[in-house]
């Protein structure tokens, strides 16, 4: 094994990997089943680039991980190479417990068990098959360490996961006026009383930062035709997993089948280890490849909804301002899909429907940014900020929207 | 339908598309496949960031060819409309044939017939569909066309497809130095004699191109790691069609099955039309899907294969220089291997084996590049230029090299 | 004389120029001088790639704002080439007024005539020169034209100088996170009741536009290093004036010579039409070869102030924040200062000082952004945006600050 | 003064800098005079971006070889601390002895001195001051040191130097496409026998930082009019300087003025230490002001290639191929010049003349780039590449041109 293992990354530049317990873990299939996982599901629909995996961002993260552990040793924080090289293993294990398409499958086939609950289980599995190489890193990852700010590295309000996602994720849907300054913010990282603090003359860039996020949110994350096709996809699962508990015929893959065919609890992955092995095994080809399939199903349901979503045929997404009067045309509109599937009426709620979306700008609950002022006060940054008032800025904003089939019209 | 349709490309900025018969083109499921089949197969094993696909390529090449049109129109070259449209309308479907992992493919599925060859079917099938939309097209393509230089935008040693490909192919491996300034060669564009050519300046922009092409070939296309991985793959589905045709059990998917089974030849799918489409329902998740049940399967050569390549425990790649001894040498390996995994001698050619790769830098005999002097004279850009002898640059370069599990050890 | 002319900017790529008239403004001498003049003074001193200068700008913003004006044509707006040639040659000039750092310039030797005025006596002069070429230019500059839209892509809170000047002053400091997509602001400009306005879906970019806009304040324009750099050469311009407005022997180049010598204004200009003249010779080079020729001069203040700037020996400058208790020991340094250069106490006040900088991230009277809804209303931009408060956008932030000697100390 | 220092670089990004002695030479008078130098000289005129000073490449080149510097440490390559600041400050000074428009200059006003001999009087100078600060990054500049790999990193075929002007001088001038890869080029260096090596693998990256090279020269370096307008500047100071030498008034600055009265040679600045404060005080800005004046001095010669030169009215320059021919028609064009300007058929040499330039692409006797092969061989690059052919690579290829007045025509 090489000392020193050299990534090429588009967004980073030379990403440098070392030391024996990174590469144990880079190794292992569980988290080279990354490779197979784009971070941002369906959005490529939208956005074409937009193709990059958590295998990506797992290692991105890692070395922004890298940079800060070195500015905040620089600055004369003191940390050990065993802590160093914990927060490293944590920040490179943070999201391996997603599936694919992640926020679809849980309200789908892993309806009772959050990703981070399935992290927690591979981190638990890998620490035993490195004999506790990772008993440190699971603490931290926990917030158990009492040097908090190491865990803040990895999971706050400005922690290394969204240093990299944001830049990331800007880079690859080429939605480039998001770029942030992540190298900027880094640098001006310190610890006070244990905490993960911002120096003062960071505000500006804490303030680019949460607008690039603010931005991303509703130009990527929140596009309507990106819901619609998370919508699309959510809808085809569930109708899969109907048809299937209903004993009909239905080709599945076997590394997704026990999925479809039954509703697990994290109790069951915690009695029975083997389904975080077959849970494993999934990746979005998989997904796909059922969907192709089944296609040529009978149930009209399942099919129409997977033709449609391999072609693109994906559904008109809309805002509702007003709520009573959208609703009644919906109502015409499924009339008019019964009748023109043939389906009854009741099963037109697989092609009109309506969701809500909501965000937060900025918790002020949750590991709120520090600010260290120059009279070496610490501050919470939505205290401090002159532009953002605190209302704005931590209030969640939610919007509610329609999905129908893209023939249709609406007048809202 | 917009009259405008706006993509967001991380490599070129915002891509306009427009026209009825492109749309129709870009909706069609036989186009839309191509996001799932990634341009440069398993690359991505090697520079994490190499996942974009044929989809993104051929919007790319569409754009570019665009560019490259205004500007000719721009100079005074005489370009109908319909001309233009059917030039882009090529542009887009010049590489539809590709199936998933196109090289590893033509070497074992689809052993009988090219992808260019799958092209024109591809083409011709939509053409009957959008009622003869595309024959401009397709005369153009084909070099039938009288205006000889359209076709050559499409297909020569300095054609679009290329321009999009090494800058696309640059900025998603992070090879950034590679990237090529096609803006600068588009605009130096010119027709003679109904001969797309070059103005002289261009010369120092040409030879650039082509030393990016070169260190593409080294640093990216032919990287050994790569080439073993796709041979690994070409391994694996070897050994399945070898299985299933030996009448043994095999999970297989449905869209694959045909392929596995039979050799079809051009006549074959010409004759049976819905081939094709059989054929169109293949992408890289297929095969992945396959592979990830073949790591079960009873053969321990396609279990053992299929294992390693989906955890990435790829061949050990090395160029051969002295070919006896390095042979001896492998030899024994293959005795080792036969004995580590308990199967036949004979076996172990999936295991140990060797292969050739070989590149032009520039191909004088197909469409070469021609180059407009000042005083009005058209010369061969390889009899211009006074850094590549025309020997060197115009000579076939192939490497010899080995693969043997990573496990084991060689001298050479 | 070229149809067409290609210049290779690192910020929009190639720019292309075309039209006679625009050759001949952007040939002509007054024009030609621009490429000496600094965008930024001396921010350089601070980010050392700022040393792009009005020249780059004004043709940048050319460009933009001819992919406006395409876009606009393309949305069905009804634009004829008069409107369009004149548009970008009031582009061209909207700046040609400035002179070397132009906002030291206008508190010392150009005090009673604005840098606006002075643009609008070149666009005259030109038009005399040019037989009325500029006519048109002039009308929709003045904002006297009556598509009034044309005037607003050139001066508004979204015209093209700022999408131009933040997006270049951004890449050559290399604060790149403030880089804005003026591509995708541009692209949803409309025109409406004969009024430039954005489409709903805009908003988001606009927010970002501004919010890159008040990066850019804090970290570069505002930066309390460049603050204080631009006050040392207002305190080095405003003693030569005053010693050779006392008589005193003084070296100065003979381009600059009247206007140290007299207060000039708006109707001096007019009335003698050569003053134009002199005032176009003078650059920054100018300013600073007298600078450097008045390190030697006689007078402690003159010199010093003069060779502390040249060997970049900046004030101290810092905010004040209790301005009672500021004042107090800035009196204190001042008699240090005194004492230490051997100089009358009143003569301090060019070493010791305070003053005010202030920042209106929108100005909601000026023509302010207008978003066209989907319901076909115009809502101006900051009663529709839900992230600034209103008054906070649109209020007048100002800093007081104050500047001494690098070599002396305070608590605050 | 800080511990630590950032520059914010747009080629690099963020730069820090470190330790006294380094500080100490960025803010001398000397050093800082290099803002005011630009690295490109007239080039801005071919390409505006063109900008950027020696201060921005020579802190550069201090980044890169830091870069290089800790690559090679992390390799096992013993580099004390004392050995690796004294190396910095060596990049630091590589180019101080540069004065504005360095080629012109040298062969004007400073024709009996290099510029790499006042580079060691300004470094010797320097270590006077600071009492022997610099004894040993002079002796790793000269060569003397026994770690000859250290003085290679600063001056070879491939020194820190190149990699750091390729790329700027690409960046400032929007050559994008002759981008280099100074990361992945510095990460192959390594050390054998104690010379500056390259591994094997890297020789596809020389080979496109040689083409960039060459890109670089006949794009930017060897641009036709660039080349006219050094010939343009050299012109004017020749003619100034013999004016002043022939007893005429002329306006000069006083720190330009001994250098147009005499003609000094090293043994001259040797002798009289104030000799090199006095060049010290010029910057471009001096050169510009003075040719502002001579646009009004009485010469003909002198004012009209004044002003041409400050209103961008550049000689024609053009490529003579038939040597003959071409004479004939520029004697031609001199008595038309002397006619039109009623000036003597011998001054009109001034507008009419030629001249050649010469570039080598590869010096394989000055420090050859050595490659380390596998089995551990050291071989010359020039005797290993298979593309360039030696003697291409490393022949001097030489054009001859001429210049002419603009309006004037050529048949060639």
């Amino acid at each position: 094994m090489d000392k020193n293992k050299i990534i090429n990354d588009p967004v980073h530049g030379f990403i440098r990997l070392s030391g024996q317990k990174v590469f144990n873990i880079i190794d292992h299939p569980d988290f080279q089943r990354l490779r197979s996982i784009k971070q941002l599901g369906l959005t490529n629909l939208v956005y074409p680039g937009a193709l990059h995996t958590r295998f990506q961002h797992a290692i991105g993260a890692y070395h922004l991980t890298t940079l800060a552990l070195e500015t905040l040793i620089l600055k004369g924080v003191e940390i050990t190479e065993e802590e160093s090289e914990a927060t490293k293993l944590a920040i490179l294990l943070h999201d391996i417990g997603h599936g694919p398409f992640s926020h679809a499958l849980e309200s789908t086939l892993l309806q009772h068990i959050h990703h981070e609950e399935v992290t927690l289980l591979f981190m638990e599995k890998l620490n035993q098959e490195f004999n506790g190489d990772l008993d440190l890193a699971i603490s931290i990852f926990k917030g158990l360490y009492h040097k908090k700010f190491l865990n803040q590295l990895i999971s706050s309000q400005l922690d290394m996961d969204r240093m990299d996602y944001l830049k990331r994720d800007s880079f690859f849907t080429g939605v480039y006026e998001a770029n942030i300054g992540s190298e900027r913010i880094i640098m001006m990282l310190n610890v006070m009383d244990n905490e993960l603090v911002m120096d003062e003359k960071a505000i500006f860039s804490i303030e680019k930062f949460l607008m690039s996020r603010r931005f991303m949110y509703w130009q990527v994350y929140l596009h309507k035709t990106v819901i619609g096709a998370e919508n699309h996809l959510v809808k085809i699962l569930r109708r899969a997993k109907e048809l299937k508990q209903n004993g009909e015929d239905l080709f599945c893959l076997p590394n997704l089948l026990p999925f479809l065919s039954k509703d697990y609890s994290l109790q069951d992955f915690q009695i029975n280890s083997n389904l975080l092995n077959i849970f494993a095994q999934i990746d979005d080809g998989d997904i796909y490849a059922c969907i192709k399939q089944w296609t040529h199903h009978p149930d009209k349901v399942l099919s129409f909804l997977s033709k449609n979503l391999l072609n693109r045929k994906l559904f008109n997404t809309k805002l509702i301002v007003d709520k009573s009067s959208s609703l009644e045309e919906l109502e015409i509109i499924k009339s008019q899909v019964a009748k023109d599937l043939n389906i009854p009426l009741e099963l037109t709620s697989y092609f009109v429907f309506t969701d809500e979306v909501s965000n937060t700008l900025y918790n002020n609950q949750k590991q709120p940014i520090k600010v260290l002022t120059k009279s070496g006060q610490l501050i919470d940054f939505d205290k401090l900020n002159d532009v953002f008032s605190s209302s704005i800025m931590t209030q969640t904003l939610t919007k509610y929207f329609c999905c129908y089939p893209k023939n249709y019209q609406t007048t809202f």
